[in-house]
């Protein structure tokens, strides 16, 4: 779904990732850091698209926010997994949020 | 395929988008605009996903190139058909990069 974020700034972590051909685990690690990251502070909302290329975008309160994520012990765990096993190329990109609009029939 | 952008800052636009059901000349209209894009001053690249969400970045060297993008004619029509016919809802969020980072196996 299109996540319900407040008016801007905030900030966006573009996640744009190539996979391998090794599944095993990657679902249940998915489902489990998305589960994980909705608890964090400063957690706004998340979404998430895949063809060949997959595209996930977690919006955030703040960079401290987003640090706090990167450093979070599990998801430490989770990178370090999809780097050896899941992914074959990514680009992670920071940004701040400066306009939105929107528009729903 | 993942945008070979320049070292930040640039800017991004993430397109978040829910379809309706009517396809008629969206595919095409897609691919016009992506084509497009690509002929625009400023512009660095583009990425797009889609299951139920859509989503699409397309990454520019400026707020400028932005806005040019979106007064461009030929866009502003397939925005409008957009409106009318093709999506339920969208958001769109217009974005600094600050930092990024990638990998590669």
């Amino acid at each position: 779904m299109i996540a319900n974020t407040p008016k801007p700034p905030y900030y966006a972590v573009i996640f744009s990732t190539l996979r391998t051909s090794d599944n095993e685990g990657y679902d249940e690690m998915a489902v489990k850091m998305e589960e994980l990251a909705k608890k964090q502070d400063g957690y706004l909302g998340i979404e998430s698209a895949r063809n060949d290329l997959g595209i996930t975008v977690s919006y955030w309160e703040s960079l401290d926010a987003i640090l706090k994520w990167k450093n979070n012990a599990e998801h430490s765990v989770a990178r370090k997994k999809g780097k050896e096993l899941w992914y074959k190329k990514y680009q992670l990109r920071i940004c701040k949020v400066e306009h939105d609009y929107g528009f729903e029939k």
